[in-house]
């Protein structure tokens, strides 16, 4: 029988008489798991700040815009979610893939942007995108399987990856090409155990749309190219286009989602509610099969297993909350235009602001200028400083010193690398970046201090 | 590379051309945990419905009376969650342990029950039950490590348990006691590597509510037996006590918290408003450290990992939705006791009438009538029966001819058994089970037939 831990059994005994707990060991595919948690990374920081600092906490680590009066939520979103509250009929349970009429309402949503149209069959809503992720990389974790993944990238992958067993490989983005993917590196990857790669569209943490020179060259009418769709498909692998930020594209680059080349391959693509309508509080994202030649609903062939899987996993998983899939039909509905418009709006200046100041930090060097999602990637010029021994110690320092929090790099597989985002009140951030200014300027070396 | 499955190669070629798919293996973990899910199973029930039944279906398989008029939920609660949700200061992420004032007033309604206060640290807010569960099959999954469960139980249990590589083992409930815990058993199963075991009281599937005599008895105020605690005590295992049904308990016996003799062993509560508040919808579930002393805090001790195991485990998890936790101190304190009362008023009725209905078909024993949670076991006389296999046999054909949805034993452990809810409306319930008796007689031998 066991006792307490190894450096103490004696300890455990004295506390509680003749008892020895069997429990509390650590698990260890959670504890490769946790390695990979950006929410712990992140509130590492926030535990760094110093409280008794009189100046607002300037939160540029995470994306959720929300508590800012400029990008509240929509008022019809608010009231459609009342509305299914107040209705009673949305107190139940809801299947595995989520209320019908949520699924068709998502289903008719995405269409828009899609050269066929979607059925409700084709959509599995979950708690979020978080959840979506966690449910891809369950179903994916075959013995021997490895996925792809982007670096720098949204560690939930690797986290859920982890814990699952399933192998996770890194291609990169590239910060000299505007982040696109290094599709030469994909292929140097893949091997015949990879069923699957991730893209992140419009990209976080890089800030970056892709372009669909990027994504697909239309060559005519009936002959195209796309080099991402095109690698997958020589590959034989599916690729899942996380989506959690659609929309999000304020630069000269539209929002293409990634299902416009599902009949090249099938894409599954991840989204939800929590960023386009600011509410990541709310736990409403999805699945959708973009599989227009329905090879993930062939008859008789194993690829079907995936969409079974995908509902099995759910089955033994958590729902999202049945008042706000209650709520979507109204809320796609009800959310006027101008809502979006105005929020792309304040995006796309909070996104120039945050540019135009890191552009005056010596120091820090931003490769490409943030298009799209909430964030930007940013180099540390770790030479410049005096007494910073990488990003997780400057993202430290940056907490206690100035009441910043901003996410290391290192979390996100880009050591010495900062990730900003803008998606904060504009006053707010410009005084974020201009602490951020001052420390950089505090702790560079005496000779940088002066060139400067 | 591996090309289509095994049968049909050849199929999948000609339809993607040079196209040979690497994904679609089954997820052998996940097949696995399939097999135990129970929503799944009540699912296939529903499959079997005849849609062209003009009869009502009675949805006597799961336990959720949100639906019926007579078990919708308090107004204040309702009113609460509207008010959270157009307060707009509910949209955002929370953190990994929940909002601080919901795990407050958590911490606040469940010390009503306990002889000591908790605090706000002692709760990890989840979405709904069912994720708590989740949580801690993940957490106690380390290598060779097993957990021991109720026979029969609820199969959430060993669905996460396979999926993280959990041994489970189970032990007996005992039909002829009153449905108590095998404790020889339970001491007969546990080994070296058992880490803890799980109660669920109220109890689902059985009905029973455990008596302070079977979880304590009080010799005096100084000295006291707790069968179950001295058990886990004397083996060295955490005690999981699943309390979703807390205070569904209409019969002679209160609801007693296992959190009551915590000084004995830690117990982590699971329980949340799902049940109590007839709200499983809106997925607000928790976990609670009932542990007076200490044991899962001590520092030095590899015992509070467990405690940060579940933080670490809910960072790369889902959250429950903000506005459900923003409301939650309101939905504590404004829903009034008249509430409760009149619900367990109407349960009580339904248990009854559930009780008398099933007294009278001679084909079906109830070894216990219900007096807590939403259930009843009871046992299906095989010999009696002319053309049914078994109990899922029996549940298919009960669907089919009669639009009446139970949900069999089997998928709880305990073949040719029944799972019956009383908690629908009362007109419904009786229809339904009168249904049930005709499904009986038609289905009888002809000799026992004329025998009734």
């Amino acid at each position: 029988m066991e006792g307490g831990d190894s450096c103490s059994p004696s300890m455990a005994n004295m506390d509680d008489g003749e008892v020895a707990w069997r429990f509390g060991a650590k698990n260890p595919a959670l504890a490769a798991a946790s390695a990979q948690s950006i929410r712990a990374l992140v509130y590492g920081m926030y535990a760094c700040v110093d409280r008794s600092d009189p100046r607002p906490l300037a939160p540029l680590g995470h994306g959720d815009p929300s508590p800012f009066a400029c990008f509240r939520t929509a008022a019809a979103a608010e009231e459609a979610v009342s509305a299914a509250v107040t209705s009673g009929k949305h107190n139940s349970y809801t299947g595995a893939a989520g209320l019908p009429e949520a699924c068709s309402a998502v289903a008719a949503y995405l269409s828009r942007d899609l050269p066929y149209e979607l059925s409700p069959g084709d959509i599995v809503l979950t708690a979020g995108c978080n959840h979506a992720i966690e449910v891809m990389m369950a179903v994916l974790a075959t013995p021997g399987a490895n996925v792809l993944l982007p670096r720098p990238g949204y560690p939930l992958y690797e986290a859920r990856a982890a814990l699952g067993g399933l192998e996770f490989r890194h291609y990169d983005l590239l910060p000299d090409k505007g982040w696109d993917v290094d599709i030469e590196g994909v292929e140097a990857l893949a091997d015949d155990n990879t069923v699957a790669m991730v893209i992140v569209n419009p990209n976080n943490p890089c800030g970056c749309v892709y372009s669909k020179e990027h994504l697909a060259k239309v060559r005519s009418t009936k002959e195209r190219m796309c080099p991402l769709q095109e690698t997958a498909r020589k590959l034989g692998i599916m690729v899942i286009s996380d989506e959690i930020y659609d929309h999000f594209a304020f630069g000269s680059k539209p929002f293409v989602p990634m299902g416009v080349f599902g009949d090249i391959v099938p894409v599954v693509t991840l989204g939800g509610i929590s960023k386009r309508w600011m509410v990541p509080g709310w736990r409403l994202g999805w699945i959708a099969m973009t599989d227009p030649k329905g090879v993930l609903r062939r008859k008789k062939l194993r690829l079907k297993q995936i969409l079974e899987s995908i509902i099995v996993y759910r089955g033994i998983s958590v729902d999202p909350a049945a008042i706000v899939q209650g709520a979507i039909p109204q809320i796609i509905a009800n959310t006027d235009e101008a809502f979006f418009i105005k929020a792309m709006n304040t995006m796309r200046e909070a996104a120039e602001i945050c540019y135009q100041s890191l552009k005056g930090i010596v120091s820090i060097t931003c490769p490409h200028k943030p298009e799209g999602s909430m964030f930007v990637m940013v180099k540390l010029d770790m030479p410049y400083f005096e007494d910073i021994h990488d990003d997780i110690d400057f993202c430290r320092k940056l907490a206690k010193e100035e009441s910043v929090v901003i996410c290391p790099g290192s979390g996100l597989g880009m050591r010495n690398w900062l990730r900003i985002t803008f998606a904060v009140d504009p006053q707010l951030l410009e005084d974020g970046l201009d602490r951020l200014k001052s420390f950089c300027l505090r702790h560079a070396k005496f000779n940088t201090k002066q060139a400067t």
